[in-house]
């Protein structure tokens, strides 16, 4: 099986690294900069162009993964070997975006954060498949098991509402980890005391659902605590307004209907800067 | 070394247990309940008592693991043996908490969320301490080094800074887990798809601050993405509020100071259905 590779960013690295490592030859890497191809082809000993008309036509499977606006471009500019299957590579991008421009083609969505640097061991990774026919699909089921045992077949819709899912489980759960690194380090501690802290967190909802895990002075409505945590935070005025506005949901997401709105009644008499919220 | 244990919720239970475990002995458990102290003595094959005149007077130290409401009230109506050790294990409870009740005082808190079934490693949790004398302190270090190599010493404004980071860290790192269960469900898909990315997203801030870890929409300032994201949450208010407060404040943050406010304004552009958050 011959792949050629169009894009040489995080995805890219990572997943042609893999497929190399499962005996799949990667006959071309191309990228708009040279030293991005270069530097990718090197890694996997293989050809690289950053010419459109030198891209190669007898790959048995041509790979996107670009950013969301210069796939679509790239479409635009480029003849797709009509012999060849093509899929992308991303959570929020249409399968039918390739309509009009071949008949063979799909989506192969690993679901993971990826950089360039840190190697990625694929076999635990979802892997999401989405195809223009049950042809397409068996060629892309057999890729996908080359390097993960987990593939799902989800369609385009299912796949934008997952990458949804990841903001909240990735990127925002990352941005309270820099919160809460930002509030260590004006205590003088170093953020890793916390790493065994947020490990267990993330192994815990293996065994428990986040709704049964959660746990901290939101759920249980210890006011004092509450109230102390937005004191100590009142030079921090957005790390504050996300304390509030967290903690308020949390506590009437765990609450009975009767005890809803106490929480936000209550820290309202307490706090009279109302409102939290200014833009 | 004889230990008794006030208490007998999720931290007494781990704490009582990893201590049993290195040859401690635990001499008695006392909890209100006599059911709940009755349990975990069984864990740990020792007497338990759910009346105050009959806990033992001759440990080597008394550890209070309560609820905070509970253990100010808790040391009112005990007589504290004046020769023993006497700590309490909460993030936020100040050490002069045990001022006029005994001379010999000290805080023990181990930094990691507890339930009363999960059994829990301690060797990579750090323990954070906080003494009435060097004494006391050489004592504590003691038992703390039995169980990990991680012990701290901070005083209790650090350690309050401290369990303020960890709701950031683990309360609403949960929370985030959360909401992405609830649109993964919604999308008729299993949470254990997302085990994988939640996992690696905690693991990377090991090896790169959470500030660089940082991606997605927000940072790279993904305006579509973004839009279809709040729109798909549409009928969420709450998860997208939380989605448009949190991505403003990625992007805030990781923009140039002459970008910042862009987000909102563009937003606010797009949706005329200003305001966001409504109380």
């Amino acid at each position: 099986m011959k792949v050629i590779f169009i894009g040489s960013g995080n995805v890219a690295t990572q997943l042609s690294l893999a497929l190399k490592s499962k005996g799949v030859t990667v006959t071309q890497i191309y990228s708009r900069t040279e030293e991005h191809a270069k530097e990718l082809a090197e890694k996997l000993n293989t050809k690289y162009t950053s010419e459109l008309s030198e891209i190669e036509t007898d790959a048995d499977i041509y790979i996107y993964a670009l950013k969301d606006n210069s796939f679509l471009s790239f479409l635009n500019k480029f003849n797709l070997p009509p012999e060849a299957i093509h899929i992308h590579t991303a959570g929020s991008i249409h399968i039918s975006s390739f309509e009009g421009f071949t008949n063979k083609y799909g989506v192969f969505y690993p679901l993971q954060t990826f950089s360039k640097t840190k190697i990625v061991d694929f076999s635990e990774i979802p892997i999401c498949i989405e195809t223009s026919s049950e042809q397409v699909e068996r060629k892309l089921i057999e890729l996908a098991n080359l390097l993960s045992a987990k593939v799902y077949l989800l369609d385009s819709e299912q796949r934008r509402q997952l990458h949804l899912a990841a903001v909240f489980a990735c990127n925002f759960s990352n941005y309270m980890y820099d919160i809460a690194s930002e509030v260590v380090g004006k205590a003088g501690l170093g953020f890793e005391i916390l790493h065994p802290l947020i490990l267990e967190t993330a192994n815990k909802i293996k065994t428990l659902t986040p709704y049964k895990a959660q746990t901290g002075p939101s759920v249980r409505y210890d006011q004092k605590t509450i109230n102390t945590h937005l004191w100590m935070l009142r030079k921090m005025p957005v790390f504050k307004n996300v304390y509030f506005e967290l903690s308020r949901n949390i506590h009437d997401r765990h609450k009975k209907s009767n005890e809803k709105l106490s929480f936000f009644k209550k820290l309202q008499a307490k706090f009279n800067g109302f409102p939290f919220f200014k833009f």
